[in-house]
């Protein structure tokens, strides 16, 4: 048997913890697969003393994650920090520099330094593996690098934040607030005590620009990505979906149309009949569109410590199974040298059916003004519901669906709706995406 | 660049001819993600002057697949000759025993003769893939062998025939009868003119052990498998089953249970507010479960010359990236001297819920008789629905649900009413599936 995968972990948090345990535990099942045991034979965290409910008498401690990289006494080194970019980036830099494999679980990481970092490691003939950073326990992005090597693809989306839908999922089905169900996910840990990151669409940002890279192999542009995210979403907005035939999903979406790469962010209606509709609680999922697949679909477990270790452990049996320098492995699908920046297509550009729901005055006229505007920019209308959503007198709510348009249109008339002074309070747009 | 990977393809179906022709159009595409080509240089079929669409003028001919597998002037046999068992395989020993890699969609090929295949490319270093011998277009081979390394699974389940599922789509969504949407099937190419291999369960139970393998680290065992077709689903089932909250679908279901594994084909009740019961048409799905993830579940084509061409190129392109002799790659998962038989948990031994319909003669006492047989046999009942679902004056049909109990009390309850000559039609007997 070859002597064994010698792994540093840097970061002992729950992700950390179930690592290096489930490696402990399950040892002989994976040196079975391997043909040869992985052992951890360093670690690297902030605070020495802390109980993690491990026993770490037998591995070196390193305080800094930096100098376990460029230390010899390891082949691969697995990045479970999170926070603290530059010291991240300068861990990983370092342990790519010295030859060892990486495995990293940091979306922020790659979605700003990944092509970079994916060049190095291509140049040594190293890893660099990062299962973990996108959808949690989906194996979703050797899926993408490995599986469908034949296809062209044209769309992926997916629910890629599980506090998000969490929050959507239950505003749904228990009728409360957008407000009281983030409290409660802040209070079942499934939501951060700053949650600006999940529920403002950015986490769901970070993990889509990876996709896109691997679907449509350009460079990773975090910077292109529109994102929106859900803390404007209303009961009323819930509530009218559904009588509509939608349900309210937070997606990642990245597609080619013709004048270039869309990749957005935003709450997103899907029809009550689709897959993806029946996506509950914390629970991720992927849609992948190809020319030879038609379309593939993944769902599990997005996050959580046993679930990002088992895609951190998929990566280092990968590692384990390769005989270095003798495997040809590009980090993202196609070698980092050859991606090439994609043209970023606007959303200003996107075509597709919208939701708009409208708050006015109930006086005479203002249904009328509407609909005029609303010819006068081609937006012809599929649905239109009015009812007292609100509890007032003098305020009325019109949801309008409309066909197939283009954001611009939609824009220009709900600029002039504002100009007249009908709407009692801000527009609400939602972007209707098709289902295949 | 390393050499082109040379390649022989044994049968020129649809499969086939889709295969080379992908492999041509998309040559840079793949030589992109391979750091080398991928060239066809052989092929094998029956009938050399069929005209396939695809220009074969530079590739060698055999009429033999033997001989190609025998011949020095390729790396890697493409097995996709389906039926005529005994040349295929005769093919496929003779292209490991000569090195070459071997790629195959035939899951009838290692159903019998998997794990004797599997020794022979370990011995050699070589690989022997598999990708669309199971669930065609899902990449859901990789991701068992690959992607759950530090998994324990404790269940699989999935729809694995599309033929199967179109039935029964159709006999839900137009009311039609079985007989009907098999002939439907047929002259849409969805079915075979001799359908018995889907319809039977046994292309189900094929696949089957493929996966129980994957998941369990054992040996395969086709007699194992427990089998029922869905021939004698009636429209008064699938009524009845939306009513009481299920769909049928025919499901291939692998369990870990304390008695051993069970391995079980049969049309299975699952609720309709399932993920599976939203798999429409000829789409499959698989359900895996495992101690870190909790469920994954995939869906995607399971069949069609493009999809399954994918996959088979998958294949290609993982064997082309990896340098020969360099990899450990054991063929399900685990090394295939370890994979151990399994203890089979015989069907009568299955616990769970059942649906039991039953035609019987309208007098008195019937049903206090029915009730006593499932008291007498420790059966609780969740619900009973009886309805003229029959139009007879003198018939009434008898819809149980029942709770948790054994196969073994049921058949005896069965027995029992049987035996009392309530009966005016065989009873039906329908296992309910319990989803996480």
């Amino acid at each position: 048997m070859t002597e064994a995968l010698k792994v540093g972990v840097a970061g002992l948090g729950t992700v950390g913890a179930s690592v290096i345990r489930i490696l402990r535990e399950k040892a002989n099942s994976l040196a079975c697969q391997c043909g040869r045991t992985i052992k951890v034979v360093a670690v690297s965290a902030r605070d020495k003393g802390r109980n993690r409910g491990i026993d770490l008498s037998d591995v070196k401690w390193f305080d800094s994650p930096v100098e376990m990289a460029a230390s010899n006494e390891i082949d691969v080194f697995v990045e479970l920090i999170g926070g603290e970019l530059d010291l991240v980036h300068a861990a990983v830099k370092k342990a790519l520099e010295r030859g060892h494999h990486v495995v990293t679980a940091n979306k922020a990481l790659l979605a700003r330094h990944g092509v970079t970092l994916a060049v190095s490691a291509e140049k040594k003939g190293i890893f660099l593996h990062f299962e973990a950073a996108v959808a949690g326990g989906i194996p979703i992005v050797k899926a993408m690098r490995e599986s469908l090597s034949g296809n062209y693809l044209s769309r992926v989306y997916g629910i890629l934040n599980g506090t998000c839908n969490y929050i959507l999922t239950r505003m749904f089905t228990e009728g409360l607030s957008f407000k009281d169900c983030l409290a409660d996910a802040q209070r079942l840990g499934y939501a951060e005590a700053d949650p600006t990151f999940d529920i403002g669409g950015h986490d769901t940002a970070h993990k889509l620009v990876l996709l896109t890279s691997l679907a449509f192999g350009t460079t990773i542009s975090l910077d292109d990505v529109y994102v929106e995210g859900i803390s404007n979403i209303s009961q009323i907005d819930i509530r009218a979906a559904d009588e509509l035939g939608y349900r309210i999903k937070l997606l990642g979406v990245a597609l080619k149309t013709d004048s270039g790469i869309e990749q957005r962010v935003h709450p997103t209606m899907v029809p009550t009949s689709s897959m993806i509709a029946q996506i509950h609680g914390v629970t991720n999922a992927l849609s992948i569109q190809s020319d030879l697949l038609g379309e593939l679909l993944f769902s599990g477990p997005g996050a959580g410590g046993d679930a990002t270790a088992s895609a951190v452990i998929s990566d280092l049996v990968d590692i384990a199974k390769a005989r270095p320098g003798f495997q040809y492995a590009p980090v993202l699908g196609s070698p980092a040298l050859q991606l090439v920046p994609h043209k970023k297509a606007h959303v200003s550009h996107h075509t597709g059916g919208y939701f708009i729901r409208l708050n006015v005055h109930d006086r005479a006229g203002v249904f009328a003004a509407v609909a005029r505007h609303m010819a006068d920019n081609q937006i012809s209308l599929e649905s239109i519901v009015q009812r007292p959503f609100v509890e007032s007198q003098t305020v009325k709510t019109i949801i309008l669906i409309t066909h197939e348009t283009t954001e611009v249109n939609v824009r220009k008339a709900l600029a002039a709706i504002e100009k007249d002074g009908h709407l009692v309070t801000k527009f609400q747009l939602i972007r209707i995406e098709p289902m295949t």
